[in-house]
């Protein structure tokens, strides 16, 4: 099945989701995962990139069999809208590259095999097996009873906008039971198709001046057109520590968010803040051995139950 | 050991290197792969990359049973420097996230393992073995005896261009048996460390203007320093065929290439031109199941002989 399909498909299953095993209705977290790029010609040679390994969506969206809450773990159903190659929930703790890495060829009795390394087992066993486990679900989706579902959709190049438009506007009927949780790092700034260079832009002609102009504010559509009642959680990330604050701030307002989770580059595995109406709450992980996902995930998913009991179904 | 020990510890090989099993000096070409990038930022968040995916490397460098020359097959001894994640030799046949998408968990009387689907069983062995092979053998580099030896060293953010200076200082004593196969996209554009933005650049205040200057051109110091009597092949890509052949010429000329390798984006699988001071010659693919690599890599290894035929060593 293509992307539009699979979400369509997932979102027939509207009656299940919202009248799960748990009571109540059920909770569905769009989770936005990696970056989006930006071309500088319009025969693409070279386009503007940022860092972001999807490592924070992938952590935030799994289910583990220990206490840390992410999202899987939490009874939501996830939709991981994520940029192809980035980090895939259960594959963090995998080297950079997984198949190189991870295994050997045996030669055993003329017959030969492909083995784990010891050292990779259980990560390499549980990337494969909660991989399989996603697809067969989110394939048979309305026949299954099971507690949690995840639906992976891919995007790459400008399709990330598109695609987020289908998956919010399907969620709206969900209204507040609805979550958005925003990590994906999107572009600010863009080169327009009209003034974009038709070629290769040469370099044999001196120094390169580029007018960048701003990518418009997808937070503001998604807010008042895509997702009016649901809960939206967007993320600040900033270098400088001093403006970190004030544009969290400033983003939770302009924009409606419910929260706002502002990072340092630096700091961002340690320690995030999140800032909502009622203040400023610093995250910090327990340890080397745990994540700040997991507090982050608990504390979203109490404020997202408030969320739901004072706002009302936009169909209800 | 590290990149730099790696290396030393290859050329420590020189005289078995020149002494093969072949009789006559022994091959060695430095084949670059995948793209470089380039920051904006001082604390960098955002950076300029290119399209390149490292395919054209890694395929020029592989040994296969099959009638394809490519470089380890011609018997060279290959030095493969490529960007971090981007294709590595004998992976080019598997799918995009090859650990998620090539094997499954069977659940066997209680014991748990991971099988190859059969549909890319072949692929994924060869890659695996192939991989553990060119590791061990670089290790055991001195002791063995082997008719083709294969050193991968990765290269990320800026570190390219100081990677390769160390191999091409590295390889000068091998004169004119050394080649330089350059298929790695570098990028032409930089922001200087001292005008760069010491902070993530804020899309507040409206478009951004940026002036990027030229990277000075490496092929010249390549040349002039570093490998001045090597066989040197450089790539000119470009979208606009009306410019392609000039610019290559051109290429030739300044740098004093013995070959540069001219691709037009859209049909660089199908065909390369192949400029040099005798001419130019068009290198097609036979077929959809070959590749332009193979006929071209012939080509080159014919020229480097003359090459070799005509050129002194410069210790002799």
């Amino acid at each position: 099945m293509d992307t539009v399909d699979e979400t369509t498909s997932f979102f027939d299953t509207a009656p299940l989701l919202k009248d799960g095993s748990g009571g109540g209705p059920r909770r569905v977290v769009c989770v936005t995962s990696g970056g989006t790029t930006v071309p500088l010609e319009q025969r693409c040679v070279r386009y503007i990139d940022n860092f972001s390994s999807g490592h924070r969506g992938a952590t935030s969206t799994e289910y583990t069999p220990t206490s840390f809450k992410y999202f899987l773990k939490s009874g939501y159903s996830v939709i991981f809208l994520y940029r192809r190659g980035t980090c895939q929930p259960y594959c963090r703790s995998l080297p950079e590259d997984p198949l190189l890495e991870c295994f050997r060829v045996t030669d055993d009795d003329s017959c030969i095999q492909v083995q784990v390394h010891e050292s990779h087992s259980e990560a390499v066993k549980t990337a494969i097996s909660k991989h399989h486990a996603v697809g067969a679900i989110s394939l048979s989706l309305v026949q299954s009873c099971v507690s949690y579902i995840c639906l992976k959709v891919s995007f790459h190049d400008r399709l990330f906008q598109e695609i987020l438009r289908l998956i919010a506007t399907s969620m709206k009927m969900l209204g507040p039971s609805g979550m958005f949780y925003l990590a994906a790092a999107v572009s600010d700034f863009y080169v327009p198709w009209e003034s974009m260079a038709v070629h290769k832009i040469q370099s044999a002609s001196g120094p390169l001046d580029m007018r960048l102009a701003q990518v418009p504010k997808m937070l503001s559509v998604l807010r008042k057109v895509w997702a009016p009642t649901a809960f939206c959680v967007s993320f600040k990330l900033e270098t400088d520590k001093e403006i970190l604050l004030e544009k969290a701030d400033a983003a939770l307002k302009r924009y409606k968010m419910n929260a706002v989770v502002a990072n340092e580059l630096s700091s961002r595995k340690e320690v995030v803040i999140l800032v909502t109406n009622s203040g400023k709450v610093s995250v910090y992980r327990d340890n080397k051995d745990s994540d700040v996902e997991s507090p982050l995930i608990k504390l979203l998913v109490d404020k997202h139950s408030a969320h739901m009991n004072t706002t009302k179904l936009p169909f209800s």
